[in-house]
């Protein structure tokens, strides 16, 4: 049978991205087994990584072992019983993510909502929870659907006063925008590897604060099956997923070392290479690059005269909205930039479906050379579908390199 | 920060084991696109491929992005509605797994048990059938807590009788014995990799019968965020996750390619490299090699004066338990062999935790070598610690050797 045999993708669209490098080496490590005190090493390393790529001295930072809503399920699921009342601000899809999960958990979820391409003010959010006085405030920092970034940082005081767990998803953004897990007060962040932190999907690193260890540990259950005359019986209501049983895997990666699942080893050193690539370059390094390539790209899509989507004031760093002009057959044009520049950007999907393109510019792949190749080759693919663009020839990527001799001097 | 450095441990517990070096390989594969018609056509491959490894036509024979448990879940939750009727019949620790995360999904839970080391009589669970008349008939194959492998047979044919969707978790057992999905007339198989596939934990293939899928596609929902004008509304009771939404998952793996989670891709690269790596050697011929080291094992393990564990008839050929003489302190033999020959053998847990070891012969590690080095270094740490062993020196590997030379004849 065939070995694997993959064209050289430039994965400019909202995620997954090409991995780094050395992030995909770390995975063609050969293993230890899950109790050997090298393997167990690891594990408080990753969790010693992702405490600082979190910004937070939470003891419990661990990975859930599959993509990343995977971890926002974990997260809602061990914190939430049926009846308890939610806050789901929304400003894009992954909004009505976090909302429907809360529903399948049993909650009362109370949504607002502000058009795609805006984000909340802290005061819509306050008057909210005074209204509807919620357990727990969910909402995403980065929605990949509209590109939007929701400042988070008033936030956390609001859910103080009130006595709210406050919870974000940081998926999309952590990595590329500043993240501040324990200064703005959240209570639980997940995450996942796919965009800024330039790794495969398919492990959450998520991080608790102790408010929210505390109220998940009165519903820890032992396992039946590995249950011994050492452990006490259960209490409070059982947490509705085995996979998902928040106090279920941190016994497992505390010092109770308890059998849950078998830790995804491959993904645990994958997860830790992000983590180190990360630190290593510098977190605040890492954010200002990420924020040059988004500028630049930024600059040379409104230099080739198409209009960028949304509040451009709380675009995340690291994708643009990118409307589709009328004349011009969006899928078209992804589909010539695919298959003759191996070059990758996104669609849409809900109320943006084929209206707006969106470009990533994430992990890895925020570099100068991926945002020139990615503006001369659109705009060579909207000459040819549409004739010459109103404008000077290479007014994209011109618009680019100056953003980035900008930076230079 | 240091680069990962693992020690070259031999695994010769109950998994994980050691992965194929080219399954390894696979993982550090560049990714593509979630939509790239590269990707999904893997996607399609690995579909395929998991219908040849679990004997079946199945079209719906697909990843679930997690450890085995996840795969457990997803089929579980999926199926199950609160109040439904669940029959599990338990011959060790994965049995009460089954039990358990039933009874979160809500469902009313029958179990039927024999003592750990034995299997069930298929008359035993026909009788609980007829008594509990159960919606589902949820049991493993292989239990790696006993190392007992539970003929399934029969109990499709009964299962049929009344109308019983038939589930079985084959993680353990799966390449290493024979298992035949559409021959035994189960509705649901789920699996990981991290046993005889040789891979790492992260990624749990799953099959489904038309007749499972009918039953849970009655309980199909579209998600609020990517919904448009051509998806249908609701159907039947909402599965209680999202994650583990069966429904959604076709619908992503489907034509349809709905938007659900983002693909593990490296993860799939390595389910795809596991299942090519058995399908290339044969699925027989990998059966026979780990029969042919559980064996050699076994008669080694016998011939060191060892008492293996549990009715041998029913052993799994992928791994033995080995009753811990009385003199002998099991842990410090477990740590001198870890520490000073880089080997690793199995602990246990629940009734049979301090009481027994269990090796295992998976995987890449189903090897002549591998089974030999084991047992030369158990017999000289058991001669270390309580003095020369009865019996001629070198029985153990002798005996081994003895059984590889037979199978040559």
């Amino acid at each position: 049978m065939s070995t694997l045999s993959l064209p050289p993708r430039l994965l400019m669209g909202p995620g997954p991205i090409n991995c780094y490098p050395r992030v995909l080496s770390a995975m063609a490590t050969q293993l230890v087994g899950q109790y050997d005190p090298v393997m167990t090493g690891y594990m408080n390393e990753v969790m010693a990584l992702y405490r600082r790529v979190f910004n937070t001295s939470n003891q419990h930072t661990v990975l859930i072992d599959g993509t990343s809503r995977a971890g926002i399920e974990a997260v809602l699921v061990s914190a939430l019983e049926p009846g308890d009342c939610v806050l789901v601000p929304v400003f894009g899809r992954f909004g009505h993510l976090l909302a429907e999960i809360c529903e399948r958990a049993g909650a009362k979820v109370h949504t607002i909502e502000v058009p795609w391409g805006e984000v909340f003010d802290p005061q819509q959010i306050e008057e909210a929870v005074q209204r509807v006085r919620p357990k727990l405030l969910a909402i995403v920092q980065g929605d990949t659907s509209t590109t939007m970034l929701q400042p988070l940082a008033q936030l956390g005081e609001i859910c103080r006063r009130y006595d709210v767990i406050f919870y974000s998803d940081a998926t999309a953004s952590i990595g590329g925008n500043a993240f501040d897990t324990d200064t703005w007060q959240l209570d639980a962040v997940s995450i996942g590897l796919q965009k800024c932190l330039g790794g495969p999907s398919g492990s959450a690193p998520i991080t608790l604060s102790p408010r929210y260890v505390e109220l998940v540990r009165k519903r820890h259950h032992v396992e039946a099956g590995i249950k011994d005359s050492h452990h006490h019986g259960a209490s409070g209501s059982r947490i509705q997923s085995n996979y998902f049983d928040i106090p279920m895997i941190l016994d497992y990666w505390g010092e109770e070392r308890l059998n849950h699942h078998t830790e995804a080893a491959s993904m645990l050193f994958c997860a830790r290479e992000c983590a180190i690539t990360l630190l290593d370059e510098g977190k605040d390094a890492v954010i200002a690059r990420h924020k040059l390539a988004g500028d630049a790209m930024l600059a040379g899509i409104q230099a080739l005269g198409l209009q960028p989507f949304g509040n451009l004031q709380h675009k995340m760093n690291n994708v643009v909205g990118v409307t589709i002009p009328h004349d011009v057959d969006g899928e078209a044009i992804r589909h010539t930039l695919l298959h003759r520049f191996n070059i990758e950007i996104g669609t849409s999907f809900g109320p943006l479906k084929g209206k707006i393109w969106r470009i990533g510019t994430m992990g890895y792949n925020a570099r100068q050379d991926a945002v020139l190749h990615t503006l001369q080759s659109l705009e060579t693919v909207l000459r040819q579908q549409r004739g010459p663009i109103t404008g000077t020839p290479g007014a994209g990527v011109d618009a680019a390199l100056a953003v980035y001799d900008e930076n230079r001097q």
